[in-house]
């Protein structure tokens, strides 16, 4: 990670996890109170290009919402781009809008719906609309065998999910690129006339087989985040939570959206979910099957457990014995780390991971924790997206 | 044009016209009974990797028709791929669709109607459907300078153009590409997907400058040839007419098509109808400006007159007495190539050539012909052109 930042598609697997060894840093320990580990927040800002969410921005945002999201406590969402210019127009009175997505490629898992849970927390807070695109295309373009017929299911699949997490349909608006590209082509060419195929190349690493499409790709990327402008013929403020693998399409489109007379776009940046297999002691992301990385959104609760039980890379000694007297290390336990996502109370979390290191906590009970919650959320979020069904067009943009 | 042919957009002047040297065997000598002159056809076709529209292909044509247009017996029209299935499958009571376009970038001039007024013809004669794109991106796309705004001037008056060619409203759609994206960027994809960018530089000439939306167009280029048998969930064989520049595109696509389950597209093409300034004695295109090369359909008959008397390059003698005595040179002289597009009439056109040739007819004369043929074709086109503003409606293509 010196110097150019460069973030290919292909490097993430099918359960959109990364495999690169340079992305090791983004998988971290932190408790609530404090950032432990190997982490370097300092050096990953500065590989990234990005800003850090320092005290006074994370005082304006409590300021506005009246608390601070646990997500932006535990440096889960750690970094941004522009954040002052959005809280500056918003004090002025400038309302801005949400822009954040989903590439439609395979079930929902639990890692996708960290930055939505953010997202949604701040259109509540602050009471601003939400652009949701769904790339249909995205996925197709960049995964060989990958058929548009596939990516309709997935992307009807995981709209229920998005509508189940309750986003506002007054204030949230799906963006489907084939569907609304008669909106969106246009403006993707005025983007994509800005960026040269050496641009392109050196912020995704473009090869001689790249195909065309997955080229011009990051353009559509770029148009929700001024869409909304063009429509309402007048300028709102953009921001987009998103996971900081998305980073590369944004510092290619920032530098282009102010050329066509917009607002430059800002962002707020999460680090991903760890995969179940947690890190090896080389310090690699687990590259193993979906089933055994990650828990869906339509997992029951049997499933769920089992994964947790069977896959949750633990931090715990061998023997009950070994553990009660060494303790077990919340920093390396998967279980623990996924409650930092997961678990909104500080007391609570802070309790756990001292029980745990003092061996007063087994592995088993930590899971039984982590199911416990995990189960709860899923039940309610199922039924939520049982409903979801009938409500799908009323979040479809209409123009 | 040695083995493998580059095409470069931006090689094309702003009236459409192509500089390049490499280009002069376009620009050839022909008369109604034989080709004269330096062109090498057979090269030529070798060159584009296309094929001779021979005599078998002409008369299978014409026993359809119930003629052979002149454009055709001037090999005008003198090249194709696949004409031979279209007309097997023809004469299996198995219809084709054409489909011709214009990617809208300035004003309409008679070197456009050419391929149109062909496609009408066999609109006429085979009774078939035309898809007529407009590429309103592409331009914008090529061109630094050039607007969505300015070309959507462009385009509406380049679709009066097309409607005043009498164009069967019931049998003829236009699609606009960024109107039409909602139809046309999802099947474009699907092309991109099997075009590398390796590929797309060996046709197109891109280089590490080129903008993404250059890169990608020619996938939306490539739809027009596939999207009735979309919408129409049966496949429909479709001819393209064309001038060979757009050949690049075609040869590309033609090896993707299939591979998304759809007959590969066939192909006729022709040549450019000469700028004014016609050949240097280098044999180099004039590159002078659009007033000086040719003559728009727009213009009035004093415009028109003007224009020819003044810049079409003449075949004669400096005087009248030396042009008595050696007689002036057809095959050199802009105004009677000129003819050879416009005067229908193969015998007319005969006198006018050995009459010019023997010295009885002064370029004057035959600038005069030119003219009034001209004015003649104008005076009625542009009284249609006004008819046409209230029935562009009716021919967007609407689904």
């Amino acid at each position: 990670m010196n110097g150019h930042f460069i973030f290919k598609h292909f490097d993430l697997n099918d359960e959109g996890f990364i495999n690169k060894q340079d992305f090791i840093v983004i998988m971290v320990t932190v408790t609530p109170w404090e950032v432990k580990g190997n982490i370097d927040y300092d050096k990953l800002i500065k590989d990234f290009g990005v800003e850090k969410l320092d005290e006074n921005l994370i005082k304006r945002i409590e300021k506005h919402a009246g608390e601070v999201h646990h997500m932006i406590r535990r440096n889960i969402f750690f970094a941004h781009r522009d954040m002052k210019f959005i809280l500056d127009e918003y004090e002025k009175g400038n309302k801005f809008f949400l822009y954040t997505g989903r590439a439609p490629s395979g079930d929902t898992h639990l890692g996708h719906l960290v930055p939505w849970l953010f997202t949604k927390w701040l259109q509540d807070k602050f009471d601003v609309e939400l652009l949701f695109q769904f790339p249909d295309e995205e996925k197709v373009l960049f995964k060989k065998d990958l058929t548009f017929e596939e990516v309709e299911k997935h992307l009807y699949e995981n709209m229920l999910d998005v509508i189940a997490l309750d986003f506002d349909p007054k204030k949230t608006k799906f963006l489907i690129d084939t569907k609304h590209a008669d909106l969106m082509y246009k403006e993707a060419c005025k983007v994509a006339k800005h960026i040269t195929f050496s641009t392109a190349k050196g912020a995704f690493g473009f090869e001689n087989d790249t195909n065309l499409g997955a080229i011009f790709y990051t353009a559509m990327q770029a148009v929700p985040a001024f869409l909304p402008s063009v429509l309402a013929k007048k300028e709102i403020p953009c921001l987009i939570p998103h996971a900081i693998d998305q980073d590369p399409h944004f510092r290619v489109s920032r530098d282009v959206i102010p050329k066509l007379g917009h607002y430059k776009p800002a962002s707020i940046q999460c680090r991903f979910l760890p995969g179940l297999g947690g890190m090896s002691e080389d310090g690699k992301m687990s590259s193993s099957a979906a089933s055994t990385t990650t828990v869906f959104t339509t997992d029951d609760a049997k499933t769920v457990k089992k994964k947790i039980n069977k896959y949750a890379f633990s931090g715990g000694q061998v023997t009950v014995e070994d553990h009660r007297k060494l303790g077990g290390n919340p920093d390396i336990d998967v279980s623990y780390q996924w409650l930092t996502f997961f678990e909104e109370d500080d007391a609570k979390l802070k309790q756990i991971y001292d029980d745990y290191k003092s061996g007063k906590l087994l592995s088993g009970e930590l899971k039984a924790i982590l199911i416990e919650k995990l189960n709860g959320f899923l039940s309610e979020h199922q039924k939520k997206r049982e409903e979801a069904k009938k409500k799908i067009d009323q979040y479809i943009l209409k123009v």
